[in-house]
């Protein structure tokens, strides 16, 4: 058994986690946030058996897009006190980071008597 | 040392959480999403000595329970165009899906000394 | 390769993320809470190659500190129905738990084709 963890750009969370439920798996999705522009991203936790890891990175592949975005750098001051204006960087943004991660265990736990 | 990643029902996280402080574990909570329903859950970190995984699972089965909710799919449009009123469908919620991974190196950093 | 989960009260993450994408370490940070005192704090996901292990938890342990709080606890109520002051108690919080978790795979999938 896996447990993937998949870091993806918010704008892509909702349509993957929906072709992967198609695909019949479980996720959990959380909120996070980080890379160089501290935005907002998601990070899902799938549980995997061994043979189900290849298709769900395809299906991670197929649904996660690299962006440019342009990022104004603070200007900075000349020597004379005068600012510059700063220039636009683009920066490539997206895609996903994904750990798969070896579960010594992964239990389901259904008790199901009325609390 | 294992890592314990524990995804519960919100309204059975505060007394697990009890539960598992009671009997001395750290846990970290994390508000998380998922399942059939995209039913608010809790997402659960629990540092395990080996020897403490099963004793922590027992806990975790006894505070989480299954749940019957009965969910109203949309209603499906007629070749007529009418409406049919849709039938309630039942599902079951709940219960724990738990992650027990082997971790490396589990560390306790504390330097004490003031900032 | 390993995943690094570290668990950091909140006001230590800022400057902890800052140093550690200083040192070139791409940061996941999620929002959680925990502890004796349920206080909010940061788990921080940390892909790192094994060589980077002890870099990264060096600069986690520069970046934690270990506070020293006061929590009064709910009076005792004497049997003579009279409420005792509580007498405050001091509670170590903080530094940081760290998770090393082997990874069999971390990728970065990175597909640049517009959507
Ligand atoms: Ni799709
Ligand atoms: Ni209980
Ligand atoms: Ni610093």
């Amino acid at each position: 058994m896996k447990l993937i963890i998949a870091v993806v750009q918010r704008q892509d969370a909702g349509d993957l986690i929906e072709a992967l439920t198609a695909a019949g798996h479980r996720v959990t999705r959380i909120s996070s946030e980080g890379g160089f522009l501290r935005e907002g991203n998601v990070t899902l936790l799938i549980a995997a058996e061994d043979y189900q890891v290849d298709p769900i990175l395809k299906i991670v592949r197929e649904h996660c897009y690299t962006r440019t975005r342009y990022v104004s750098p603070l200007p900075p001051v000349a020597e004379s006190g005068e600012f510059y204006p700063p220039t636009p960087v683009e920066v490539q943004v997206g895609g996903a980071t994904v750990f798969v991660l070896r579960a010594a265990d992964v239990r389901r736990l259904t008790p199901s008597e009325p609390r």
